[in-house]
């Protein structure tokens, strides 16, 4: 079989956000990350696949395509056998307790896609985002994020609503917070963390009291701030690690 | 003035490595990145800018160029007012106090460029690499490290050798290590990071006694490790918060 014409559109459509939404449809490429989608509780549109991909799922959805059909609609440098359609799943309710990442306006899809990665190892379920933070069925975070989109809550809020309704201690990670090694750090809390350029806007900062900072230990001033999936790493660790 | 065919072949010839170790020269761009070089102890060689770029330093060296010139020559998506030709610096002696990081086998220069940045901010003076290590004159590498190789001492080594010559406590950062949370980390180590798909080589494991890991706190085991330079963040600032 190959591609349709009707197909090939609907694929290349799905690389802006406004067609996602109305197809409710995104892109999977490759072995891994594909394997983690169809393992879930992800639901699966169509799977074009080139010959030599296996698996055990019903066989009418997978279009069986050639390596040069693949290359047409893949968008990773090295296509790997096979680029699924999953149905963008309802968001999950609200939850109240635990620890809860907030971002404030992220840009860049790898960012986001590491931050769900470590939203997955450090076990912290639920990561709210501002309508303008990167989508995160955007290709670039889902490949990014290598399957651990899966397992994690998504859902982008108005942060200034939602902190209003909240009664969890709040952090935002901020240059000129508090030396977060000598901060006291709950089990529960909500962190935020802003925007790569600008960090987290002034309207959100205003509203909270606690800032936290990773220090720098270099000699000179010099030195660029950190990168903020680096940065949430550290600041993750440091919530996890007494607990 | 415009870029002479010889001047081209150059700059084109410094994206490998070898003709960037017989011209002793890489590349650096942008605003923010020439800028730290030529206010570092980095020699220039040339600098092509357009007529936008400002500097203080002698002209003889600059020549000016076109947008379009520029564009040609540059490997940025967005070309910023200048590319700069530096000269590949001496490798200073080896240091054999303070805290050291070693990479064994690191393939990707966004990685390589990320860990740079993590030791200036860290106060981490020298990175040590396998001679496996991409190069830290690549110019992705020198783009993503965002001006801090002007300030950490870099050399390419071979690690069986520089264990065998060193008393530091080493540590290697390992899947199956003990716990960082509850290791007890000197000031002055080593610490050895190993390549994104296999770890450190059994050959250095071998060696080393200490091996230290991030716990994953989530509930599933399927999250993927994590990746390199996240894990250098966190391995970095553990060493560091308790001094």
């Amino acid at each position: 079989m190959s591609i349709s014409k009707s197909q090939l559109k609907i694929i290349t459509s799905l690389s802006q956000k406004k067609y996602r939404q109305n197809h409710q449809l995104f892109i999977a490429e490759g072995l891994k990350v594909v394997n983690e989608l169809l393992n879930s509780s992800f639901k699966i549109d169509t799977l074009f696949a080139t010959d030599d991909f296996q698996t055990d799922i019903s066989l009418d959805k997978i279009i069986r395509i050639s390596d040069k059909d693949l290359q047409k609609i893949s968008n990773l440098k090295a296509p790997n056998k096979v680029l699924g359609l999953f149905v963008i799943p309802d968001e999950k309710p609200l939850q109240k307790n635990g620890l809860t990442i907030v971002l404030d306006t992220i840009n860049d899809p790898g960012n986001l896609g590491t931050i769900i990665r470590l939203c997955d190892w450090f076990g912290v379920s639920q990561l709210l985002c501002s309508a303008e933070t990167v989508d995160c069925y955007n290709q670039k975070v889902v490949q990014a994020s290598m399957g651990s989109l899966t397992r994690i809550s998504i859902k982008y809020i108005d942060i200034e609503i939602y902190l209003k309704e909240t009664n969890l201690p709040t952090f935002i990670a901020d240059m000129d917070g508090e030396n977060v090694y000598k901060s006291a750090l709950p089990k529960e809390a909500i962190l935020i963390m802003g925007n790569e350029a600008n960090g987290v806007s002034d309207k959100i900062k205003t509203l909270i009291k606690n800032k936290i900072s990773i220090p720098r230990f270099g000699e000179t001033q010099e030195t660029e701030s950190l990168n903020v999936a680096t940065a949430t790493a550290i600041l993750l660790s440091e919530f996890k690690r007494s607990y």
